[in-house]
């Protein structure tokens, strides 16, 4: 493994879409595609097959011993969201190119063979849908749903996945079967604190959170700021308010399944220095991995929304926005993972992912791994996310050593495999 | 006192300046110059002299039998909000109008004279200041405060006074001098729920709230909603919900005091869904006719601040936008107004007025009184603002009793007094 060189390929993908804002490589836009058309001709200088899916994935494969074999899969993104950082995603694709480099690089072959997938639109900036390309080639995505939505130019998916030169009557052909991969594996940065909080460099995901969301509408009285006397105001804030606190109670009392609830936003109408509120509107975010934990938090926050109706005589409305099912990741490729750690001698820890990732569609069709690296103070999504050069290094140890696992080296070649060995010592 | 020539006069004003949304007619425009018109040709109508002071005050006079002696006035204000209501200010024109007409009905001499003053530019929706005519009167308008004044046209108070056909460089000398009236009243609605709640017709206030208005600024870390554990957080919105909540408690605990404090405004960002918010302005409005009480609040609130900021990891900047002092009315006049309605048989209260009005200047001035008539539903500054007839008629009954109390009938013609009692039956 090559520091020199991983950051050399960074800089590549870094050097299209970048501005003093951040990144910006919106899916199927110009600079996605620049992106994926770099991906693909680094891929076939390492002697790999590349080809487009019907979804505008692109899939490089480095053929097995037995071809027959299904496919062990690395991947993640390249395209961010508007005025992004330069890792999310792309540090999974820049992971899986080293990898196959180090393979080449020591001339080890595998039974399988090992693909380095760059998925398309992960990102639901441009058309408010994440992961399109994952769901397609897990067969979630439909036509019917996703070709009307518009990009905030007013141009509707469909016409914009024209522009990029596909077929829009073709996008479900995309999709994969099970067993079509022997296992998948995504490596992508926390984009939050755990990890450097916590010291460690690894972070093995045990399940992908699933958001629900939630709206609430309390309407109280609107009135006179300096005439009402407090006992006779409906002040729909000072409800807000007492929602936003339950919320925090709800999913701290969870902690332990790392359930998490935010009020994101609270917006007051009218809004004015000298009136009491009449309304307020309230968005919440329930996220976590374990599905009876979310249950419990949305019946705890419904019951303090009852009583807060109740003894602030407000009226409630709650309309569910989102309400997605976790993907709890295999315990054999969790427990695999760990054993991959304690043989390369990495500290890491189980987690959850707060966010959605490619990973959660692929689970769907092989055994799946997410791998996280930390990133500084726990930042993404902003010009200024950054991942240390080494801590990408560990990642893709780790990510190599776990493919090659799952690939199984050739017989023929156990020499070299123990060569290989001694290169994760030049780190 | 003629209810039908009360609604007959109330609708006159009322057709200028009317909209299906309500009434317009801010400070210093063509109807408020209108609404001032016709108040002058109904008083002149009524045998009164009438004037214009410097500021656009227009001071009715009925002469007494010793002119030397001050004016008994009464008075309240013809301009409007933006879309306001039919009662707010022209009620209290009305009534003194009123007033004159009975006393002109049954030829009574007063010793003192009698003024009706419509104030001009009451409102603060035109130039953000309140009660700029009778401030001028009182002597607190400063022309270097006011001059440069905008409203949302970009048009200067000076400008536009200059266009109502005023001369800007005369404006203080509207300031009359303590001893200058021998008394003041107002008649206006109660602009709240307080009189409609408890039953009663009449409140007799005791003294003019004052609001101190306070900018909070809460800064926490925007983070990922999915991604930051509940521990690791520094989510602002949950400190200004604290913050909000010890508001409320805060003034609650002063409620014998009639201190009022609101939230009425609280602004998130970067206020999404899947964003832990960053940052939070709260905006406060603490309102008393006690200082000292206002002061206890206002100290209750920024030692919960202190603990919001040290418990949840924020910074906070507090800043104070306005601070002013409540006005207390006189004992005596308050005293006078009680024994008046025990006389009449009318079932008063006493209470705070939490909302600015003309009489707080007079007060420095003169023995000034303000009395309050329900309204519906507390509301008002709204095109439904709605004051019942009979509520109208009685507040002007006490208003016409205790302005003959300060104005002293002429002695020769005490039969004609007696007379004029009757009259009060016929409501």
């Amino acid at each position: 493994m090559n520091l020199k060189r991983i950051k050399g390929t960074l800089t590549q993908f870094n050097q299209i879409g970048y501005s003093e804002n951040g990144m910006n490589r919106l899916a199927y836009t110009v600079d996605e595609l620049r992106a994926k058309k770099l991906f693909m001709s680094i891929c076939e200088k390492e002697g790999m097959t590349v080809r487009v899916d019907d979804c505008g994935n692109i899939i490089a494969r480095r053929e097995g011993t037995n071809p027959a074999l299904p496919p062990v899969a690395m991947g993640s993104h390249l395209d961010t969201v508007i005025d992004g950082g330069q890792y999310d995603g792309t540090v999974g694709v820049v992971a899986g190119i080293e990898v196959i480099r180090c393979l080449n690089d020591r001339n080890l072959q595998t039974k399988h063979p090992i693909e380095v997938i760059c998925f398309t639109a992960e990102e639901s900036s441009r058309f408010g849908v994440a992961t399109i390309g994952s769901k397609a080639m897990a067969g979630k995505l439909f036509k019917e749903k996703i070709g009307s939505l518009k990009d905030r130019n007013d141009i509707t998916f469909q016409e914009a996945f024209k522009r990029a030169g596909f077929d829009f009557d073709m996008i479900e052909n995309a999709s994969k079967n099970p067993g079509d991969f022997n296992a998948f594996f995504e490596m992508h940065i926390e984009q939050g604190p755990v990890l450097e909080k916590k010291g460690k460099k690894i972070g093995i995901v045990t399940g992908i959170a699933a958001p629900t969301r939630i709206k609430v509408t309390l309407e109280g009285k609107a009135s006179h700021s300096g005439t009402t006397p407090m006992d006779l105001r409906r002040d729909a804030f000072l409800g807000a308010a007492e929602l936003g606190l339950i919320v925090e109670r709800a999913a701290k009392s969870e902690a332990d399944k790392g359930t998490v609830a935010t009020v994101g936003d609270c917006t007051i109408r009218p809004g004015a220095m000298n009136v009491v509120p009449g309304r307020a509107e309230v968005k919440i975010d329930i996220r976590g991995i374990d599905g009876d934990s979310k249950q419990r938090v949305w019946v705890n926050i419904m019951e303090g929304l009852d009583d807060i109706e109740h003894r602030r005589h407000l009226m409630t409305r709650t309309e569910i926005m989102m309400d997605d099912q976790p993907v709890p990741l295999k315990k054999e490729v969790i427990s695999s993972l760990l054993d991959t750690c304690r043989k390369l001698g990495l500290s890491c820890i189980q987690m959850p992912s707060g966010a959605g990732h490619d990973a959660m569609n692929m689970a769907s069709l092989c055994p799946t791994g997410l791998i996280f690296i930390p990133c500084r103070d726990g930042l993404s999504h902003h010009k200024d996310e950054f991942a240390a050069l080494e801590d990408i290094g560990v990642g893709i140890l780790l990510l190599e050593e776990e493919v090659l696992k799952w690939a199984t080296l050739d017989h023929g070649r156990m020499d070299q495999a123990a060569m290989g060995e001694k290169s994760h010592e030049s780190l």
